[in-house]
């Protein structure tokens, strides 16, 4: 029975939960997203466009970022807007492309899901299930992630600290699904130079509370093009288990954050950098298995 | 068809949606409440416990503030907790009590829905629903919320800006539903010795940049039950249209939040003491018509 | 002997030192400027130009608070500025002028000091002496002005949390100078709608805290001229000992702060509705006596 | 003459000053602290206890970070404290000290400078002069600064944009002292798992926007000395130009800032990761000349 269940300003640090906690499990958690594995030794890259847009767009920019090195494919299908009068995503017609170029590229697919009458649906076309900053703490959509059976990327909330973070997760931990992976996508402050600001103090912070797996969202982090590259390379280097980035096959363009998408260009360059600093820091950037292309 | 959708990082301030917006309505828009007007002369105190406990603790707490001078009764069923550990509300169980007390006493009721799929039920007892914080930027309850003919309360995100919080309100304007009162309670900040950072200029903002009506929150932005009257008398000063605030019969026993809820006495001592400073402002705290208690 | 002499990160609270805190002194400290009376019953009103311009500027300016019922004048002469290239102030040139004005119209007058070797030479002049926001942690300069024997007026830094702001104003106290005023001006958030977030649960806070009178600055505040009067009321209303405001004869052709000055009516006009708020919480504002006008 | 000079509220970027600005210096400043190089392919080392607290601690200490690879020793003398009561620094007797173990080890000497009447004194002794966070707009400190024929350090404050930063690195260029370094030390936000939050994309920013050397400060940017190693990585990887940490022949007994500080095997070890990290982007980590010792 609940004995103290008010909840406590988070300040200050109480006690974790237990599932997520270091303390109760203390290997790294493995993740594995249909055959990829998330949280070992390997550094993965998690790569594609902000929205799919139009089957073009997608399978241009997915067959790129596999060539390319990407380990697997994002694309949103459902979009968090902060506007109603915003593009808010394809839907299914875009899972199913998703779903579609997946079977091309061997690549699985990681996508955003953002209401718990979603889950069902998206779970039936999308090997990782991506619950988006906004949503960090809709505790009902949690809690269905946590029943369901496939891998769930959990990402920080804007302005949520470590331990919301973790509490998060518990959520999903606690309804039986320990396949989770965090993403740290920045957070908001002061600061205006960029979109937000890109907290990597949360990777070490985050692997020493948690055996779970971390990994970095440096599109979202900075909002600059021409910044992703450097603060990937300062991910890598502080310990993150992966990148997810945004790469558009024609930025400019753009239905959603054109303006911190890579072009694939830069993406093949900056694969070559991630990999000279994966080295060393003793991990390593795995090419995908080429059976399917 | 879309030209633009891409949200852009949201500083600066772009153009205004336009259902919110001052210069779509120039008068204020007044939200009725089951009788109960908000955002005219008025204003209107709403005041009850953090969460349904029990039979006993509702009724008490709901008879005595309505003898106090509430206008409207406040009161969680479904609870947004940080940990799944926490006490996570009392459920339908906790809408039904709610019903019979606002029989009772004749409080309109205003209670948190947190999931789409829960919009239907929560509407069938409750004469107001609130999104929470937690909650402002979950687009697909926003949108539900727009579809049903009750009412919304619409807290601001403890990390949103003055921008985003009305494009969250724009999401349930756009579904047809013009009945929104906005509500300031607090945003994140570096400052600890509050629970969050009241931010009482929010009101003036929020009232010249939209017709909607908008509430100020004290419990919730101090977090302290000792300064909740001083800023509670604060937010009369500035221009609010009403406030919410937490009341508990047995504060030191509380379920949640005792530590920033109000005694019965600690509320009477301070209707007296706001209903100076709304005189001081030209405007009056309506005594609730006594028709069925 | 200094034992333990490490600075410990700010967050959470430790304990209070002993001179400005309530503990040591129950009592109000009243400060005393020239014959004002501040921390007592009255709300005491500060107002003028962000930076004395010129002898007309001034002259009209500080004529007309004073009709308007302003207690103490305000006037920049050395002025703290982002960049090197803006206006920094009349130095010496506006300190006599200020001078002239004090004795023509018998307000006391403050003003800033920026640097320790300008402690002197200002305290000849006036009756105040301000510490800026930017120089709240200047610890050589909050000790000279503790060496000092003239009343300090020291604003909170824009990022500095309450316990920091109370162990500088423990800088002054520390040297033996026991007249200091604390002022709320705003912290940095990251909203960015008004300039600063005033942060007016500080006021509630910093009274219980320390025995020390505390006044509000609604014009860093907001930045937003037609905010002021809102925000000013909200300040009386939260127990505020009393207002800083820019006031300017011309604000659209103001050196320094235009945007967030009132005009000589705005000023009238809000004066009518503060002493109704005052009264409303009991306190009142007094007109200054007219002995030298 | 002024013809614009009032300081706008500085959120949404206005045009940068000249002289810190690429665009009126298009190739990288180099800062030549006594004959080391800051701002070339070098990533230079300056490490050193946090303050001066005796001769054997200093000297211990400095020939310790001499051994592992240190380019430049740091040690205060004057410390910016948030108590009155806490340790002041030993003074002129610590710049004594910081001399002689210059002179000893080779490694050239930075320490802080708080009031403009220390600059003198302290650029008697020092090979280079820090201005620390909290002075970061004490404007005449950094105009005397200016003045002197010293390099400067200059911390960015814990709430300062990056523009305000680049503007109060104009103030000490404005005077003709145009060998400055800039270090990012952290930035003061919601988050309180760290000291501060580490904001490792004003790195990139800082440097795409003006020509002046940048390193950083991990040891303040975390407050924690098991995240130091973790975060000089990441800093290295994005591209700083050097590195300042605190470092402490006994970590447990040091009078401020233990809690960071690396002790003296801890940094022998991060010396060897970050050779590696420093080839991995193209840079090297220099080894002192051996001449002195």
């Amino acid at each position: 029975m609940e004995i103290n269940p008010c909840d406590k300003p988070v300040k200050g640090g109480s006690a974790l939960p237990s599932r997520v906690s270091r303390k109760s499990h203390e290997e790294n958690t493995i993740v594995t997203v249909n055959g990829v594995r998330v949280g070992g030794s390997e550094v993965v890259i998690i790569a594609g466009p902000c929205a799919v847009e139009s089957r073009e767009q997608l399978f241009e920019t997915a067959r790129s970022v596999r060539a390319g090195g990407a380990n697997i494919l994002r694309g949103g299908a459902f979009k968090p807007r902060s506007s109603p009068y915003n593009f808010q995503g394809m839907g299914e017609e875009g899972l199913k492309l998703l779903s579609l170029i997946s079977k091309e590229t061997g690549l699985p697919v990681v996508t955003e899901v953002m209401d718990t009458r979603q889950v069902e649906l998206v779970s039936s076309y999308a090997d990782m299930l991506q619950i988006g900053s906004r949503n960090m703490q809709n505790f009902p959509l949690l809690k269905e992630a946590g029943m369901c059976r496939k891998p769930i990327l959990l990402k920080r909330g804007m302005m949520s600290t470590i331990e919301e973070f973790l509490l998060a997760a518990e959520y999903i931990l606690s309804q039986g699904n320990d396949q989770v992976i965090l993403c740290e996508r920045g957070i908001r402050t002061f600061e205006t130079s960029t979109r937000n600001t890109l907290d990597l103090s949360a990777v070490p912070m985050l692997k020493r509370l948690s055996h779970l797996p971390v990994i970095v969202d440096p599109s979202h982090g900075t909002g600059l093009r021409w910044m992703v590259p450097s603060m990937a390379k300062a991910a890598v280097a502080v310990g993150a288990d992966g990148l997810i980035m945004e790469v558009h096959y024609k930025p400019e363009t753009a239905l959603c954050d054109g303006s911190q998408s890579l072009s694939l260009d830069e993406f093949d360059g900056l694969m070559t950098d991630l990999r000279k600093i994966a080295n060393a820091v003793d991990r390593e950037i795995l090419v995908q298995k080429t059976t399917t292309v």
